[in-house]
């Protein structure tokens, strides 16, 4: 009853402070082929699947990123109509907008990546409009360690909590830097794969409490259709992934994750493990919509009753009740 | 209140009547190579890692096996120490035990056979004692499901559930039998794999609706370190496994998992699929016990304080709280 109260008193707040997100992550092109179907250029973007995400909860809600001249306008206007402030997405007239085509195998969990076009993204220096720069909690999407200092680097206070995610090409082509963004960070994001390959542990727990020794006070590790699960120095929490009937398209599930936890988070100005717990849970609840259908087109459409009836399927789906004396 | 209460009344009645569990599966010697040692040929089989963790219950715990002239009598006295009634475990004179030999390599979900010698498991004709002709439970382990329906048609009455495991041998090998022994049972115990192969589906709540029409009411998706799924027509439970730092060896993970959920199903006489979940979970739990030294070493030695502690970490690995009003 507690904790209702507190959160009353919290909604009750918001109508004063709303508190803000800042997410810096790439808005893209996407074209996507399934053993179900292929798309377009789409839209798409670690950036803007995040924003989407995080844009269910009532906060600030901050993009930073760049696009070019060939994005159309209907697109940012999507972004803009979920309280999107984009004030922070550069539009470079010289250049196109970062391209990426991939092509997924029957089980989902490999892909090729066809073309990437990197485009604007290629010399995307991060320039952090003067509003922007007090943000509560900060998501980096998956772009070079540098540009992550970068925007770091430019804010006015530190944030209540930095999230990052990245993955193993940085891991491969620029480690030092890596670590150095990683050593600023409070939660870091990455699949298993990653995990394994940043500690050198196969072991998850174990690979953790290394990496956790890296800087970051939480490791989230997700696990894609086995779910995901989050560590900090003394606590683990295990989210399951919803067992759908068909992933019809995994693009951008992890940045819905990351947008949905990272929201969360700010929408409740509460960083503490327990809720750490529930943001992962939401983050989960909306990732599952996102694989549903092609790139945004689920996330964007997705309506408040929707989201909480999943995420009751989520509490049906891990809640078991023991009896006080087991035997 | 009123679960704890029906569970103390419950409870009563166990000192009038014991619920009967019956197990059929075999008794062998293992030799285990892993990265991190290597046995002797050491006290295996499904039916006794089944066994000895339906043993943490006050069930009257019945196993038909078979082993050859050259078991010792001291891997038989185990069994008996742990209250199991070992009066339907044949000793075959002029047999040798059935033994079998893999070596794990470093990531632990991929082993190699390197001997499988059936000796007496290989003329194995199940023989079912007076006494155990009326078990509340029947757990059928990985046998032929030839020897697998013998079992069931000794029987005096049908058991209130029939669990059974099986294997893509069994799929590959005799399909219409194993069909006709599956169409016969209540929960059906597989892995993943196994899952996607039986039913043609790769997606597991797809390939799980395919099984249940074959005839059990539930099936049970094991998936190693990412836990375990049971499905019913209308109803889905997620356990996670504890994620762990280090998996010693996973001989024997199925099998006690198999044996913590049908011994927990048979002491508290609830098959509903609320209590089915705990029983899921009190599997888990003994599984992750059994992979953490080699054989039956570690479920052999179990305290009671030891697995409420481990039951305990299952419940904070997966309870969270969201508030009512989420926002």
């Amino acid at each position: 009853m507690l904790f209702f109260c507190v959160f009353k008193l919290n909604k009750y707040l918001y109508f004063i402070i709303m508190n803000t997100l800042l997410t810096v992550g790439s808005v893209a092109f996407d074209q996507i082929e399934t053993p179900y179907g292929k798309t377009d250029k789409i839209l798409g973007g670690a950036g803007t699947f995040s924003s989407l995400a995080a844009s269910n909860f009532k906060i600030t809600n901050n993009l930073v990123s760049v696009v070019g001249y060939d994005f159309p306008t209907q697109y940012l206007d999507i972004l803009k109509n979920h309280n999107i402030d984009i004030s922070g997405v550069e539009i470079k007239k010289d250049e196109k907008t970062f391209f990426w085509s991939g092509k997924y195998h029957q089980n989902m969990n490999q892909r090729d990546t066809l073309i990437t076009e990197l485009n604007s993204l290629g010399t995307f220096v991060p320039k952090i409009p003067e509003n922007f720069k007090t943000p509560d909690v900060l998501m980096l999407g998956n772009l070079t360690p540098v540009i992550q200092r970068q925007v770091i680097e430019q804010l006015k206070q530190r944030p209540k909590i930095i999230a990052m995610d990245t993955m193993n090409f940085w891991m491969n082509s620029m480690l030092d830097e890596l670590l150095t963004t990683i050593s600023m960070v409070d939660v870091l994001i990455i699949n298993d794969e990653e995990t394994r390959q940043l500690s050198g542990e196969y072991f998850l727990p174990v690979a953790a409490k290394k990496i956790l020794k890296m800087g970051p006070k939480f490791v989230i590790v997700k696990k894609g259709e086995h779910g995901a699960l989050i560590f900090s120095e003394k606590q683990v929490f295990s989210a399951p992934a919803l067992p759908l009937d068909i992933v019809f398209d995994p693009t951008g599930a992890g940045d819905t994750f990351a947008g949905g936890f990272t929201g969360y988070l700010a929408f409740t100005n509460d960083y503490s493990f327990e809720n750490m717990k529930n943001a992962v849970i939401i983050g989960s609840a909306l990732a599952s919509f996102t694989v549903e259908k092609f790139g945004t087109e689920k996330i964007q459409n997705l309506s408040k009753i929707e989201l909480l009836n999943r995420i009751d399927k989520f509490k049906n789906l891990t809640n078991f009740c023991l009896p006080e004396e087991i035997f």
